[in-house]
């Protein structure tokens, strides 16, 4: 048994601030001085190093001194194998993957060549501060299994699964239905819940699946109802046409997943730019995620994801964010909220009536604002409650697995410190405000170089290079 | 005389890679091994180590190994006393300017937050590979002085003038049309083409302009023809709206600008995201100049400019691209391209015609493809022809001003170097086509981490601590 404490400034969440509209701070938890105590990897206590530190007073203490400590970010949706391909020239989602991402993705079927790929991806993504991610691998089981062992060997939370696809793609890369079905087994048997791996049956996306590939997909998730769901849904116009005329028994993308009762609970789909507001509410009922990867919708062009339709109460979709690399074009979540909030902002200007006074709807457009509080809870608490893994991480409860991401928001380019001295001219942050205000600094003019040390189960296994 | 000559790998252009659609790469210009010899300052020779090395024998030589050296980065439009409300939270353009930005650019009223204002403005553009901008100053001319004193010792470009505003800004910050004109004239006799100053009557934009100021623009502009303009034009729709309220007999925002006779050459408006076709036009026939600025554009919310639209052959206007910084979040123009290419994406899904087939434009989609020849272009050569000063500085032919910036393209975010090994496994680039697509791994992998150093007139003003 391994007790240690690390004694620094701490920022978490305990609440959506979406539930909040204009007392965001009431979602948060802020304390300048804290102590978080670990034993074996799991959080033990967490509370100010006034009160705690007596009672812990014979353990190993880390003093981390002018940083925020936040829980480890979490990445929804992130392809493993289009890790080399990142920042790929020149097309929209359908031609993109074509030229891009199957030639790339295919020698994932070389062992070596995936390992590779696995320990570049892992160390890209604890240099961002992200602890956990969902991964879609390839259609041949090499990457999957490799990510699964080399997250093992890391102690890593991962969500990933077999990627399925037997359509729309080069005929040495799609796979079988049959095939699909025999591998997921074997490999939810090897992998599902062994370490911290977590399995997510992964029908690729419904343009790249035959009915017989999306009714595998309900037969395991039958036959292992604990098991996830990973997929895509409504990225992009011309793949929704192409998802219309492949069902055409179906009324809107979702339906096609619907079909094959797959959305509930754990389903998570990535994208839903071109989600209709009847879509999102059958989400919201169901229990299924959309994970929102604003950099990809950028750079492919895909479009503006509608965040303040999603987080209507009225129909209070599920939401957790992503790279969605390679179609996003960075590693950092800091990066993803920097174009979340430049979504929102677009958003907005349709939202304010001055384009449009009959697209007028100043609620919507204040759900579009991404504050600090909302962006933060994004991609901690936020993204383990849409992933459904918040039983186990997103914040400092006692009992939850100790990942955490040690930022420094003076860490970016050279113009940021003075930026941020604006809000507070020497030291850390005093309050709850203070440390919002650095982090909306940290995500829109700092990137991963905030990131200066990870931690996952307790352990650093990051340390930036200064 | 001080003679010194710098060896490595050097890339630049020689036309507009617009005028070669299909063929790019001839608008640019690669030298594997390349010699750039220069005289105080100006490049008196570039060619090949093996042509022109042994023509000069005797001078000092720097050897830079493993970079791609282009010309410095210009920067069109950017805000000097918004450097350290950079990435300020929340509010479109109008209301953003009274929250957070008239507060700021007030304090440069007092001469030692001026200058040190100006030196971490200098500072930030440096290390982002930045050496010339047109900058915006503040109402009172203290920030114009320090900008011209700062950027003379530094021996740098600058355009920059005394920004005029005397409407829908804070009474103690808006100036009156007298002030402006006096202040502006005693700056011009004190700055303008002293060192490598050069000086913007600025108005800062129509919605703060009285038509008096309007009219002091006139008369500086006519008593100083040499003289550049600048100011904003067509940003945000609610701008707009209040600008045509303002000017009731102007039929469109550009009109407003030409009743006053300040539309011309070295005449530059910053965004124009909702400029019609006949303004674009108009601002072709004139030999006016827009300049693109998408992080702005992004961050307020403001909207998506039609670069493909602005670079119709038929009406083909000067455009400089600019960080807006502070309504841009990120000082580095890599920042600009990454954000550039994004807007550009996103057009097209709008012209592809799978969401409007009355939409449907695949010529004009194609120009808003920012490719790394256009890309760099713009932020360089192109970028100096917009701002008219393509005859001192801009690409590396000999009589230029020997402004540089030395990139490393594995600089960047962990990921970086094997997404670069992609296309080379090891070393720099041999061909100008890797030299390109490695550079589009800069601009959307990338960052200012790239930027290994700066010169400027010859000498090295800037080195990344690496």
């Amino acid at each position: 048994m391994r007790k240690i404490g690390v004694r620094g400034t701490f920022f978490d969440f305990v609440d959506d601030p979406w539930k909040h509209v204009g007392a965001e701070a009431q979602a948060a938890r802020f304390l300048a001085d804290g102590l978080l105590v670990m034993t074996d990897g799991l959080i033990e206590a967490f509370g100010t190093y006034e009160a705690l530190g007596p009672r812990h007073a014979g353990i190993e203490i880390t003093h981390i001194e002018d940083r925020i400590i936040l829980p480890g970010f979490i990445d929804g949706h992130i392809h493993l194998p289009q890790t080399r391909v990142v920042g790929a020239y020149g097309e929209q989602l359908l031609p993109w993957l074509q030229k891009w991402i199957f030639p790339e993705e295919r020698k994932y079927r070389e062992r070596d060549y995936a390992r590779e790929g696995v320990r570049r991806f892992l160390d890209a993504l604890l240099a961002s501060g992200t602890t956990t991610c969902q991964a879609f691998t390839t259609s041949s089981p090499v990457a999957t299994e490799e990510l699964f062992e080399e997250a093992a060997r890391r102690n890593m939370r991962v969500i990933a699964g077999l990627t399925g696809i037997d359509r729309n793609a080069p005929a040495d890369y799609a796979d079988t239905p049959e095939n699909f079905y025999r591998d997921s087994k074997r490999l939810i048997a090897e992998y599902h819940k062994k370490a911290r791996g977590l399995y997510a049956i992964t029908p690729r996306f419904a343009l790249g699946a035959s009915p017989e590939l999306l009714d595998a997909c309900r037969r395991l998730k039958q036959e292992h109802p604990d098991c996830w769901i990973n997929t895509h849904i409504a990225e992009n116009p011309a793949e929704c046409r192409g998802v219309l005329l492949d069902y055409p028994d179906c009324p809107d993308y979702l339906a096609v997943y619907e079909k094959f009762g797959l959305v509930g609970p754990k389903f998570s789909g990535g994208h839903g730019v071109y989600l209709s507001d009847g879509e999102f509410r059958r989400m919201a009922e169901s229990g299924a995620t959309v994970v929102f990867c604003p950099c990809s919708n950028f750079f492919l062009g895909s479009g503006l994801f509608r965040l303040g339709r999603a987080t209507d109460p009225e129909h209070r979709v599920r939401i957790a964010f992503g790279t969605d690399v390679g179609g996003g074009n960075r590693f950092s979540m800091l990066n993803v909220l920097d174009d979340a909030y430049k979504v929102g902002m677009c958003n907005n200007t349709m939202l304010d009536g001055s384009l449009d006074p009959g697209r007028k709807d100043l609620a919507e457009a204040e759900r579009n604002k991404l504050s600090p509080y909302r962006a933060f809870w994004s991609i901690t608490r936020g993204g383990a409650e849409g992933l459904y893994i918040d039983d186990k991480l997103g914040n400092f409860t006692s009992g939850n697995e100790a990942d955490f991401v040690v930022l420094d928001p003076n860490g970016g380019p050279m113009a940021q410190p003075w930026r941020q001295s604006l809000i507070r001219e020497d030291g850390g942050p005093r309050t709850l405000e203070d440390a919002a205000s650095l982090l909306f600094g940290v995500m829109m003019v700092g990137d991963d170089r905030c990131v200066d040390e990870t931690w996952v189960m307790g352990k650093r296994l990051y340390k930036k290079n200064n």
